[in-house]
């Protein structure tokens, strides 16, 4: 059996779908019978076609003489962004075509429609590739996992926020001086807002949560607070405290709402996850009956994605459904309402009576106090002051905080990191 | 569109697997519009009645009422072991049924000729729950990874083994104290030997060499050892160098040939694997092009495996093809040619020349020695002389170690174990 494909988009992915689906041409014709042929590829850059011509494929600066071909079974969305993007996706199915797509962006906002339409129109839409980019995550939890309910998910979702932590926590640097090195090597865009302000990982947490409780969160509602505002000293005290930080994508069934969220955690050094490592990715779920499962791969980068998008392909060319839960009428977690442990550091002054300010604001919003240290001592300055507080509702840290930070005695703004207990 | 299904083997895996169908209907009709029922279950023994009668499954004692009655569209077999297994696998695919199977002794045997019974009748065999319990490994090998090269794949496949070298490690007790420990809790068989002598590690490997490299080797030309012979020195020698003894079973493409081997290893204790704790399963793969992955979940237990046999199920339900590597023609690597480092605990007299005897026979194999210490000083006892290696060939170690353990300076046997730089 022969499926023809166009690739439209020719950046890092693009090119090294190209060259895996070469590479791999006899293993996918061992073990399904299967040719897949690129019958054409597409980048509005003419300077690409060098690319298409080293692979002797025919080379289109128009999206729809791709869409439009009646011998393509199967487009290849590979441009990322929404605008455009979100076109030829709508484009393609409507003209009859399967879809395959890398755009966590895209689904994140367009998803509910474009798989609307992709079922009206009985195609497929392979997105394996838009979450953790090597790892079969989205088939894993569809397929493998057809039978569980996700009662919880964690995910560290964004390579670069995780390769900044593991270099401020290594190194001991601070945030600016991170980003910079990670930039300097590649690993980083040159406006690094979507990955370092959880904005990447919010979107793949949509997705996930469609996969895992049919449901599309409007992606305005939904909490998500990036890395930028960690600092050195936060990474230390959490060491100190024998816990990691890391930018975790949070989704947890509670009852009948469903609690999503992405922020800095505090996580138990001597769980799995706090290994997590430089540019990696991890997804823990905790499920009925499978019970709890640990998923750890590349989490970016062209090649490793170019494994989700070829096993997608190959998916759609062997008539496979994806199997995508219907949509659910379930309802989010309103975040002041979520209850956590939390990190508090409070920059105060080394004086008599200030610990009691602080404390009795803390009780006045029901927070109770775990642990407190003061760092340092020294009567001239602000001296931070570190607590761990047992479970409070978040309204209450929020206001708690901010009626904190007007005291004379504080430096403002407090800092406060959620803990998290796998 | 509705399946029927006829149980064979009503122990922990049987009844959890009535359970979870029940349990999961709402989900499996909203994500795959499909209604799964169990049309009968069958056991040997008639007081297993109890859990039919429980769920209002009509019972039968004998397998052939199952395997013959038309209805049933797919047989999941769940009694374990080789002879009838066997017998009902091959009846049912002759009838055209499909067949489920958690049973890696039969596939480990008899897989070949299975799947080339099944591939005639053209008929499924679904195996997800052979190999890593609850893992979907075997469709994330088959399927998310469909275009990738295997390189090397390292698992920790068996939860009883490792869960007594955790016990030894965590609570210095010898291997014997552990096992019975571990006994007690349920968590291992009366007759252990299948678990702590690799055999089950051995079989679930055969069935990931066919996966990864399209090879059924045969079971006796590969080399497994178990944990029996894992002192609590070692344990402790080990984790003062900084490793961990895990029992891994090991696949790497070497050229043309496969290398395929089931022992206790020395492994980093940095790396996530080290972590792998109690009665978890866990398979890191190197792969081209999706690079390094780690999968980790629960390694056995009924109500976990349910999980992947219910994937099964469904799968072939919706007539979804396994995707099996055609057979290559590729040969093993011999053990005795294989290189690697090693860590050797020789126990000798504490007398002037000793270590000048021992170093003089590894030379003349070509072992080469990156590290040695003296564990004690008692010039009246046998004190334990840990050396590291650099790599070297196995046949080498076996015969120098086999010279050494013939000094009358000596107390044999060496201990020697062998270790991976995953």
């Amino acid at each position: 059996m022969i499926k023809k494909i166009g690739i439209i988009g020719l950046g890092n992915v693009g090119e090294a779908v190209i060259r895996s689906l070469k590479d791999s041409s006899r293993l996918i014709s061992r073990k399904a019978s299967l040719r897949l042929e690129v019958k054409g590829v597409c980048d509005v850059r003419k300077d690409k076609k060098r690319i298409a011509s080293k692979y002797r494929i025919p080379f289109t600066t128009k999206p729809s003489s791709l869409i439009n071909d009646p011998d393509i079974d199967i487009i290849v969305e590979l441009i990322g962004g929404i605008g455009p993007a979100h076109n030829i996706v709508i484009a393609a199915l409507k003209k009859g075509k399967h879809v395959v797509t890398a755009n966590k962006a895209l689904l994140a906002s367009h998803g509910k429609d474009i798989f609307s339409l992709a079922q009206a129109k009985k195609r497929e839409v392979g997105f394996e590739a838009s979450v953790c980019a090597a790892i079969p995550l989205i088939k894993s939890i569809s397929k493998g996992l057809v039978g569980c309910e996700v009662k919880a998910l964690y995910g560290i979702l964004n390579g670069t926020t995780n390769y900044i932590l593991d270099k401020m926590t290594k190194e001991r640097i601070d945030f600016n001086c991170a980003l910079a090195q990670v930039q300097n090597k590649g690993f980083a865009e040159k406006n690094p807002t979507l990955d370092i302000e959880g904005i990447d990982s919010l979107h793949k947490l949509c997705i996930l949560s469609y996969l895992c409780f049919g449901v599309w969160p409007p992606l305005k509602k939904v909490y998500a607070e990036g890395i930028s505002r960690i600092s050195l000293l936060d990474i230390l005290y959490a060491q100190e405290l024998n816990y990691r930080i890391k930018l975790l994508a949070i989704a947890k069934k509670q009852r009948d709402k469903i609690d999503l969220r992405v922020h800095p955690t505090l996580l138990a050094a001597e769980h799995l996850f706090s290994d997590t490592s430089s540019a990696y990715n991890a997804v823990y779920l905790n499920t009925y009956p499978a019970g709890e499962l640990l998923f750890y791969g590349e989490g970016a980068g062209g090649v490793p994605t170019s494994s989700s998008v070829i096993s997608d392909i190959v998916s759609i060319a062997l008539n496979e459904k994806g199997l995508l839960r219907k949509e659910e009428k379930v309802s989010l977690c309103d975040m002041r309402d979520v209850k956590m442990r939390y990190y508090m550091r409070i920059m105060a002054l080394d004086r008599p009576g200030v610990l009691a300010k602080i404390s009795k604001i803390l009780s006045t919003y029901n927070i109770s106090i775990a642990s407190v240290t003061q760092k340092e001592r020294d009567i001239h300055k602000f001296v931070p002051i570190v607590m761990i507080t047992h479970e409070a509702r978040e309204d209450d840290v929020c206001k708690a905080l901010s009626q904190i930070d007007k005291l004379s005695v504080i430096k403002s703004p407090s800092q406060k990191i959620r803990i998290e207990d796998l």
